[in-house]
């Protein structure tokens, strides 16, 4: 696996249990899944010795991260490496301009869109697709980084900040949507798949913080259009792996906004609330081992991020929460406290959805620093 | 932790998902556990020098077996090293005599017994005790090895042996039991106590082979009198960490046959079937972190021991079990396959005992290549 973060630390749980050597590519030594996995190798993701030492004896290579360049990855695939998702499905997880005219020739309901390769082209982009505007570098961002909205023509600061820097640009019109959705689907390379339930995700400043699964109060219908949705996706991109497919819920129905082609922090709540967890159903489905079951184990899981604060020791809090909830998971990933980092989630698997939400989120408070009792 | 097994092992992703380092002591670089925990010393757990490395820096040293002497757990002890659980409650599991003893001093119900010292005292002792006999060395004895059931006066061959080897032996009275329990409890060192259900374990040959959680049809008076002898003897031994007690089932209640003071092969249903498996609880116990909740996430948790068979290779079968049931939950150990070896565990978490049972049991024997079909 090529990344060091945490889904990648989750990861290695399931590769015991399923008796799979572990291999990863981490940039140090102290990465968060680097603490935790014996066959570490050291290196840049787009350092093509470092990938090649990775690969050598691996029956598959896959991610936790997409910032393996397309020309290290197609040198990977002529030497014979076997990628899982491949390079051509992985690309739409790597530019979101191709993601969207793909999206879009496949019918699925998307933003309006356009590419802007010009600040001049601001004007006229925004008064075709509506004000505001919101603008994404089509590579490299994420945790809310890369996106900015743009609120008139004369609103040029970041967008020109970006195009000056050589990035290329995307604009979307704006969706006035009522909350966002995930859908997570399996695809192993022999084409079964599985598609776990419809989640709300909550985002802030771009970043998750909150996901309830199943979605609560999710209308029957567009659950399975959104379900409906992943897996079109998924088979036509032949994506092999995870493919995480983030949505906005509109009063028409649902849009698709991202894609990532790896576990994803919408899926943390499966490692208590599905039968088959995430991590352990991204590696059968790069193994082409039978898929597991994606049904939920409970009515109601609802996951927390907890973001650092400014003292960085969580041990302390972790008395507190755990004294206080005997009923809470927590999962630290081993990582430096900085402000806003994600560090760590909590979990809460129960009926009541509210009472789910209050519990997990004081815990996550806590653990952050936010409130003190 | 002192021990590189299965139990080792499986108490990694808790440790990873509380933040807590895990330094493992272990006697091979490929022993179960060492495969997948970075922080690994290799020696004996007999060796003074590896103890003390192993201990190094460590907040708390504690066992994923009963195996180091106690000379070494007193100098361990005298070097101001933390040990959970301590060496005066770890001698009651390490010496059955001992722990006979002891238990019946507390009034804890056990079948009759009496040391067995020399040969000649062996028709008095199983006139005593009524015939057959059940002799056991009071050391060393596991999964059914250092346990003989001794028909009459004259079936003397074993005993003499293992006199002849200088063993210390335990005669018993054989207990007619209707079938084998298990209750396992976490206790802090401030005190704080969580007990498990009890389960039924079904042994062959003194194997562990599976675990049912809850116990089926179990009256919930012998339910409570057996969860109150376990949360009796933790405090009474001031067992720190889990202790598994394993018990008969008679038609007067429960009598207590065993002792383990660590994560326990009938505790691996609590993996998928409760909400805090017994590895987190174990390091929580021995970290003085509060208690996780030992309910069950489910009616019912059915764990199926995977013994080795002729096949050296377990992935092809894994295709097959993991295709025919999608709910299944396989735990390979990474363990060379020998025939009758512990090497896997399966569990299935439902609501009907009889279903999952049937399917658990195939999926173990399917594993094991007892079945092909």
């Amino acid at each position: 696996m090529v990344g060091g973060g945490q889904l990648a630390r989750m990861s290695a749980p399931a590769a015991a249990r399923l008796g799979v050597g572990l291999r990863l590519l981490a940039e140090r030594g102290d990465d968060s899944a680097a603490q935790v996995v014996v066959d570490t190798v050291l290196g840049a993701p787009d350092d093509p010795a470092a990938l090649a030492e990775l690969a050598r004896g691996c029956a598959v290579v896959t991610f936790d991260h997409e910032h393996v360049p397309q020309a290290q990855l197609a040198t990977l695939a002529a030497a014979g490496v076997v990628l899982r998702p491949g390079a051509t499905a992985l690309a739409h997880a790597q530019d979101k301009g191709l993601m969207r005219r793909r999206l879009a020739g496949l019918g699925v309901p998307v933003p309006g869109w356009a590419p802007l390769a010009r600040l001049e082209d601001l004007p006229a982009v925004g008064d075709a697709l509506g004000w505001p505007l919101v603008v994404k570098t089509t590579r490299g961002g994420y945790d809310g980084r890369g996106v900015t909205v743009v609120g008139d023509a004369a609103d040029t600061a970041v967008v020109a900040g970006w195009l000056a820097s050589g990035a290329e640009l995307l604009a979307e019109a704006y969706v006035d949507f009522g909350r966002e959705l995930a859908v997570q689907v399996a695809r192993s390379p022999s084409g079964q798949a599985a598609v776990y339930p419809v989640v709300q995700t909550v985002q802030v400043d771009g970043i998750c913080r909150e996901v309830y699964a199943p979605a609560p109060d999710l209308d029957e219908e567009v659950a399975l259009a959104a379900q409906g949705l992943a897996l079109q996706v998924s088979a036509a991109l032949d994506c092999v792996g995870l493919l995480t497919v983030e949505m906005f819920q509109t009063e028409d129905g649902v849009v698709v906004n991202e894609l990532a082609m790896r576990p994803h922090n919408s899926g943390h709540w499966s490692l208590e609330g599905a039968v088959t967890d995430q991590f352990e159903q991204h590696l059968r489905a790069v193994l082409d081992l039978p898929l597991g079951s994606p049904r939920t184990t409970a009515p109601a899981t609802v996951m927390v991020n907890v973001l650092g604060g400014d003292d960085p020791a969580l041990y302390p809090a972790l008395l507190h929460v755990l004294a206080r909830d005997p009923e809470v998971h927590v999962h630290l990933y081993g990582k430096t406290v900085r402000p806003g980092r994600k560090v760590g989630h909590v979990t809460v698997v129960g009926d009541d959805h509210a009472d789910l939400v209050a519990r997990a989120r004081h815990a996550a408070d806590f653990l952050a620093g936010d409130i003190d009792e």
